[in-house]
């Protein structure tokens, strides 16, 4: 069980139970069903792992969990939580995101990157996109599939939706908009490190402006979507798998805005398939900032290059 | 004229002249335009891989052969078998594969994993894109790029559409829809090797159902698409890539299942292109499962981590 | 300065600042906008290796300049070049693309590759695909999307439509299509190295017979679109990444005729954001292609396998 929560707590990098409890008090929040799927999702993704014979550190520090919580709670957000044939793709999904999490854990380890949440990214891609071709697992029968559109300018963010966003961006990385959910999932990242609290709230701050300055009308800042990949990335790059310094938090505000700017890119380019961006940006440029790292000496990493079987590079190691 | 047999047939894995005979008649049934193409395929395949000199054992097993094979079928399926511009293309991708195939095995051979048919799908991937742009080589005229559109339910599948099904699965690994066909094509795999053919049994078995399970309508189940990258999955991981036990064969059957689920998710992905899955599926999810394997020690390869420049990754070798 | 010179010319990959003063008068002639814009983005990617740390030898030899130069140039393009928007877009994305640089360096250093210009298409297409969902940034408001169409015939290219290509195919590759803006580039190339001038030529009048022979429209040929991933195709496989022969002028000629074709698959991939290939073209097709060099021995690299580390392998060292 211990385990279990720390799984969800691995969502935003931390092997803390308690932090794992909070969360699922948030999604419980937002609705029991969330948290019930996030916690049954992560105990599947971990029970797999552990069938498969996997590495015991890798399990016990939740680093096999976190991938299967956002893809359980994905299917339910996608396909609707109170189908039976939702609770049968995200089990079957849980399964498969373990295999997924090995092949990307070996890819990645050549260059000693972390997977991040990229095993749930293509996972829930494959789902977004096979959906809407499976009579059984689409009850919606609407049309998905549209050609990106330009978006037109709208009036400036207000005092609300800038304090509704900073809140949002947060909740937003397990799907949730409600400001209060976000909050729920703040003070759990506060109670595992108070840093990492920190540097959420940095990468929140960011996005928002970044999004702000770039025209993203009002109405979207404030449902947290253009921000919370902002969120993990600041995390991500100040603290958690570079050491926390002023260069690093430099290049982890750098990161955060790129983020923010690349979540319309990478909506266009799935737009096709529903526009589902999950958390492509925070992968694609947490993945980007971290390869490129090594080259910048002014950026330190933890460990002197760590080979990758010994080590746990998807975040802290279990106490 | 063994060489190029065999890699007709190692297009199944099978590095065996008596499969590529059999396979050969099987495409001469579909329409001797296909066998001629097949066969013309895998010997530029070859040949340019002599030329360029290419290590003889790969080229002996037929190793550089069956992805020209198939590069060359697909040229005449998607731009009409008859017509001067197509055969023109088709020699030509057979070169650029042979190439391609150098790149994707060294790329991959880092992680001791085997080329299958990326080569393939990126070349006929490049064409199907390409193809509507040049005027000489699109013949058709006609719109093929879609917009993904979500699948109605239809008719429950019954016995006829099944064991069409079951056959049409191993055909269309050759794009060919025809049951009797796909027959003599599974014959040729008994004919090498029954474990394997008793595979091929199994992945169209897991296709055919898994695709019933997720309400793909009969006709399509039928004509044998939904199917025919689970056949070629669970033969890869029970038996040709890891060592066939009951691990290894619930891995295929996971496998297989996970590539019929995938299909429409390639299928939506490349619509706007006109919606050619190839087999995508099958390389994508095979590279993802052989890539975990070494995660889970109930999995074992077939042989202590070789290096990849004096074994054929791709395949059996040559007796 | 000097450096910043030499940055401009390593986009032809020639480390001579003489050729980078003669691409900044063919801008100059194309505009002086596009003059200050490739100079100013070329410094500022620069700048930002330097800060960062970057190792010395990479940065005076031009090679943290060139991917920078055509990130600002393509913002110039894509966005206009006289709004406030584009200049604050422009300057980001050269800092930007210097991480992606330090990344892909890495990433493609496992197999000795060099970059190309994959950070630049990289970030080019990311601003292309976000451009259209940031008001701010998006002056048109027109649709940009769209889906591939098919291609009518149109009138065989005349002579003055070959003599145009010739040199737009030079100029294209950085976004200019005016033959005599292509004439000083190919001049400037010349000044730097004879052998790399007429390779140039053989990649220009390749990608113009092979998009003739496909029949790609008179009016398209002579912008120049169709071959300028020909252009630095030729070039970079024969003499600049291999060592210049018989052998290698055959795969090189190969090569662009690949890149040629491979243009409008990658304008098709890209069309749902406005279809922009950028040089896509050029660097998968010379990725593949010097990927699968060493397994042909008739090929020969330049350096017996160069550790990443102390090489420059994105073009020749400074002098």
């Amino acid at each position: 069980m211990t385990t279990v929560l720390k799984g969800q707590a691995q969502v935003d990098f931390m092997p803390s139970a308690l932090t794992g409890v909070l969360f699922s008090v948030a999604l419980f929040l937002a609705g029991w069903e969330y948290a019930l799927y996030g916690l049954a999702g992560t105990a599947v993704g971990t029970a797999t792992a552990h069938l498969l014979g996997v590495e015991r550190g890798r399990i016990a520090a939740g680093l096999e969990g976190f991938n299967a919580c956002l893809v359980a709670l994905g299917s339910a957000v996608l396909l609707g939580p109170d189908r039976p044939a939702t609770v049968v793709v995200a089990l079957v999904a849980c399964v498969l995101v373990t295999v997924v999490t090995g092949a990307v854990a070996r890819v990645l380890g050549t260059w000693a990157l972390p997977t991040l949440t990229l095993p749930f990214c293509l996972t829930a891609t494959g789902i977004a996109l096979a959906a809407p071709g499976l009579p059984r697992v689409w009850p919606h029968g609407a049309e998905v599939a549209a050609l990106p559109r330009p978006v037109g300018g709208g009036a400036a963010p207000d005092l609300t939706d800038l304090w509704h966003a900073f809140f949002a961006n947060v909740g937003q990385i397990f799907f949730m908009p409600q400001w209060y959910v976000g909050l729920v999932f703040l003070v759990g990242i506060f109670a595992a490190d108070r840093r990492a609290g920190a540097l959420a709230c940095v990468g929140s701050v960011t996005g928002t402006l970044t999004a702000w300055a770039l025209g993203v009308p009002a109405d979207q800042i404030a449902s947290g979507v253009p921000g919370y990949n902002s969120v993990l990335v600041a995390m991500a790059l100040c603290g958690v798998f570079l050491i926390a310094d002023r260069w690093s938090l430099a290049y982890a505000v750098l990161g955060s805005a790129a983020a923010t700017a690349a979540t319309p890119a990478l909506g266009s380019f799935f737009a096709p398939s529903g526009g589902h961006a999950f958390t492509w940006p925070f992968v694609l440029v947490t993945l980007l900032f971290l390869a490129a790292a090594p080259a910048f000496p002014r950026l330190r990493t933890p460990l002197p290059a760590p080979a990758p079987s010994d080590t746990h590079p998807d975040g802290a190691a279990a106490p």
